[in-house]
């Protein structure tokens, strides 16, 4: 395809995948579900699973497999610029006003669903050809585990504040929550992936550079970004090239996180937490959000829906296996923080609010389940 | 290149493209030069005209082949928001307020570098190899002429808004003949790309194809809009799906222009136009206008100057043309539109001005040129 069909064909990509995710919204709202539910599913409905399967032609048409890597990379800055957004949104006087219940609630909620996966990770290595051969008993097991001992705290935050239980003990318990379980998974991650390469030199590389990537941005440029900010508070606003500026920091942290093996939305979120508060983030959120959240992370969930194929899920042998991994993960995880909310203190109904809230991942999952597949651990 | 490896590459481009406008656009600002400036000039340093030049390596690792239909991609979908954006502050009641001096202005400004242009076009064709073998003399030089007539309107509009130019007589004349010129140039470039695939039927299919398109959204698009409205006006804001809905809209109108012939800013534009205005237009251009600015048309400038070979001046024949081309431009134009104005009226100070900013064509002749290179009509 040359450039310019590629671009008339992302026109229509955009079209397409926009309207067809406002109806879905409209449609959902009159259920109670947040319009990144919509979002998600767009993909996948738009995608081989549904019309794709009906209908080939179209999805080929409209999605033809030149186009991806096109989709893809605007998909990747979306979901950069997002989590950038989500950084500087990160507050960490909330983490700490119920820190206890936060730290037993994400504890519990890693550990559990982290074991369980562990557990149907060894039990598919060895009696499924779910891994690729290469793919260690050890890896496997672990990547599984880690794949449900996540939380979307992305979309956590999104529908607490949907939902307006920003102030409440529930949404502040699984803020907080959500917050250190997604530090600790992308963490886990980045063990995983350093495993991954077999050499021991090469997993000590990319978490020291991850380490050496996130003490600069917080003990060198946090510093200079806090002196700027000041200049930028007295006069009370952020210029338009200084704004490009931030969001080409974004983008060279972006670069680098994927560089040194660890994933590219890592790097932007962790610039995003760095961002001087005030002023400075004020304007960037106001500046970067709208664009992002209407236009590129739509983009984005329908790529990953696009790439998601339950037509594969075509034996009840299979459909077991999918079933007994979401029932895991659903149960291990909110049954493990409804019973560390009640531990530490809260009421019952707000443990069952917080484990149901925790169970929260699309956006994670999607994202871990990409990586998977592209560096082969899963096939 | 995998998906992921031209992701990564993006993230860097996008870093370095931004940082270099920036600090041009500090530069420029002690010269008193608005920052498009900087972002034109960017794309044409880090690019084979200069950057490439001296260090080839770089421009080849930074900006490497594979990635470009990445970058051209998503700089289409930068300057068809920016002219959407661009058609929603397009405003009808200014240029009745100086209607006769805008068309005079206009008429002129269009008239004398198209006439002039056309001319060098017919020696270029007769006298050197600058068109392809397969272009007629006719295509040659009317093509040539509209590159030459045309008035960047966009440009020209953000120059007015950064000078505070907006409420003067030089701003208001100037604006009125530059949306008017625009106009007629875009036509007069339907023409000729329908001209150049040689069969009448095509140039009408083509024209008529584009009038349908206009008369669509102004009479059936724009009143249903208009109802939809009132809606969003007694409720005082704009949804997240409704802006969605509206990006999607301006999406289906780029790709069905490029569909049909034209050029797909031109579809934008034109959504931009028939929005109804009020809460809906203030809503999208806060929406849109931000991010747009600060990250997708930077893109698209880098990507123009990218394909930019100064280089390929190398002889002082070759140079020669181009100081002919760029006399006549500059010269025919603002003469042209100075004598008009003062014709209709206008002092001799804000006739000079008035010619001065019609001279604005950086971004429209960006296009038109990379039309022509893309149809083959130069080389």
């Amino acid at each position: 395809m040359t450039p310019s069909a590629l671009a008339a064909c992302l026109f229509l990509q955009i079209a397409v995948v926009l309207a067809f995710c406002h109806a879905l919204g409209v449609l959902g709202r009159k259920i109670g579900q947040p319009p990144v539910m919509a979002e998600m599913l767009a993909g996948v409905i738009l995608g081989p699973s549904l019309v794709g399967l009906f209908w080939p032609q179209f999805t080929a048409g409209l999605f033809p497999k030149e186009s991806m890597s096109v989709l893809y990379a605007i998909a990747q800055i979306g979901i950069a610029a997002y989590m950038f957004v989500v950084g500087m949104e990160f507050r960490v006087d909330i983490v700490s006003s119920r820190l206890r219940s936060a730290v037993s609630v994400a504890t519990a909620g890693m550990v559990c669903p982290f074991v369980l996966g562990g557990a149907l990770g060894w039990y598919f290595h060895t009696h499924t050809q779910l891994f690729p051969a290469h793919v260690t008993l050890f890896n496997g097991a672990v990547f599984l585990g880690t794949a449900m001992a996540i939380t979307a705290f992305p979309v956590l935050a999104r529908i607490i504040a949907h939902k307006n239980l920003g102030g409440t003990t529930m949404g502040t318990v699984a803020m907080g929550a959500g917050a250190m379980g997604d530090a600790a998974a992308w963490s886990l991650l980045a063990v995983v992936l350093a495993g991954m390469d077999g050499r021991v030199s090469h997993a000590f590389f990319n978490i020291g550079a991850g380490v050496a990537y996130v003490a600069a941005v917080w003990l060198v440029l946090r510093p200079l970004m806090a002196r700027w900010a000041r200049g930028v508070e007295s006069r009370g606003r952020l210029t338009e090239g200084e704004a490009a500026l931030c969001v080409a920091l974004m983008a060279l942290g972006s670069w680098l996180t994927d560089a040194i093996g660890l994933h590219a939305v890592f790097g932007a979120f962790v610039i995003g937490v760095a961002m001087p508060r005030g002023v400075v983030t004020d304007s960037l959120i106001a500046h970067i959000q709208p664009l992002t959240s209407t236009l590129l992370l739509p983009l984005f969930f329908a790529y990953s829906g696009l790439n998601t194929q339950m037509g594969l899920l075509d034996s009840r042998y299979l459909w077991g296996m999918a079933l007994a991994v979401m029932a895991a993960a659903t149960l291990g995880k909110g049954a493990a923080c409804w019973a560390a909310a009640r531990l530490s203190g809260l009421s019952n109904r707000d443990s069952l609010g917080v484990g149901t809230l925790m169970n929260v991942r699309g956006l994670m999952e999607l994202i871990i389940i990409n990586i998977g597949l592209q560096r082969g651990i899963i096939s």
